[in-house]
């Protein structure tokens, strides 16, 4: 049977920086964009198919669209988590789920990222690689 | 009548930075919450309102929710163009809507941003303030 | 005779974004580097030869050494004028010098920012590409 | 004696980020101030004090100075090390000196940071608080 729903998830955790706050005391919501993608490509190295080695393949993955909702701030010096789940196989696109969550497990902003998958020669869309799917499939 | 809709519109003229690149060659889709944000308080400042003077009566707007969906990539020395538009009444919120067009007109990135008011001593959520609305409203 | 000092110099006017602050309410100095770069392409812009037509000539122009110093905090919104000076003829490195002034012309920061010029194709170090010189000799 | 030389040493262990990169296929250069800051504070708080205390205790210790020398590249998922020392016994401000290594032991980069002590309140400078003098000697 084909698995329409995958539970691959990864928790990566994090130290909030001095840079990445503003004047209204917490975090700026432009550093998350950065969080996630370190989380998502720690996943994958967990996968074992490190982000490096994608583009290596010829393959960028360029995200196509973030939802984000900033529930709670981030501090300075917090310990949070960044939880990524992938749920859905890819197709032309990967999705990424996010939950970031305090040490004391309260969410604190939860996302969505979807990556295309790109032709790093042509330029052109394509289809998820085989070596990927097969990598998620195993879990 | 009560305004139900705005057509508050305003154009800000970018042009991209070497440090906004990655090694795809392109922009990392994490600076443009940054572009967001610089064009919604320019067209706060062109409605006579700047940012700085809202914090200075003890308001803060964080951001609450972003969604972002990139079209096509924004190159280093590109010429751009960021609309943004408030077509809603604020509320407890304000919703600010982009899309980053280039020089030629062609649609490269949409966004929503959505920022709260936040009292800034007492860190509650609050109404958008009168002077606000009052300003948009005689817009 | 040899020019040994030119006298070539540009004001750069910026206004401070949110963004750059961080949670001591001025700008976080990691920031400066980029205001640097975006001052001296704009300066070469200027001179008839922007940055993006040196890389498309196959040069890149990296930053081997900054120097700064950070005399009085810059805040948000604050308009700022960022002079950057060649005053030494370029020969493998090219150096920028700067000064960051308030509206009122307070020295707010000084730097000196040296780029090496490299052959993109080969990745060596090569000297200040004739075009370049020329082009400084010619002011 | 009085300690003049002070041997305080540090290593912080990091993995480039994709965001961190630029279109020359490395690290932008405005990054590295970023990695100083995190490699500082991480000292710091193997010293038992971290930068989060101090500021409880109403200072700042905002950066005046930086000297950065960029020797080699540093690439995407490349882990590196960041080796942090104080040799000079804080007086007013205090100096932090850098090296960044590869894995292999190659010097990539080296710099010096300077930071001075503020008190949050007056925004005045102050001399080194007498529980950062204390640790460090206790070292």
């Amino acid at each position: 049977m084909w698995p329409l729903d995958m539970k691959i998830s990864h928790n990566y955790e994090y130290r909030i920086k001095y840079s990445e706050t503003d004047m209204m005391g917490f975090v700026h919501h432009s550093n998350y964009a950065r969080l996630y993608e370190n989380a998502r490509w720690e996943l994958m190295r967990k996968l074992g198919i490190p982000y490096s080695e994608i583009e290596k393949q010829g393959i960028f993955m360029p995200v196509v669209s973030i939802e984000s909702k900033f529930i709670k701030p981030l501090f300075y010096d917090d310990e949070i988590v960044i939880n990524t789940k992938i749920t859905k196989l890819p197709t032309i696109k990967v999705e990424f789920e996010y939950n970031i969550l305090s040490k004391s497990g309260n969410l604190l902003n939860s996302a969505t990222v979807v990556c295309a998958f790109i032709d790093s020669k042509t330029q052109k869309v394509m289809r998820a690689p085989s070596f990927f799917i097969n990598r998620l499939n195993a879990e």
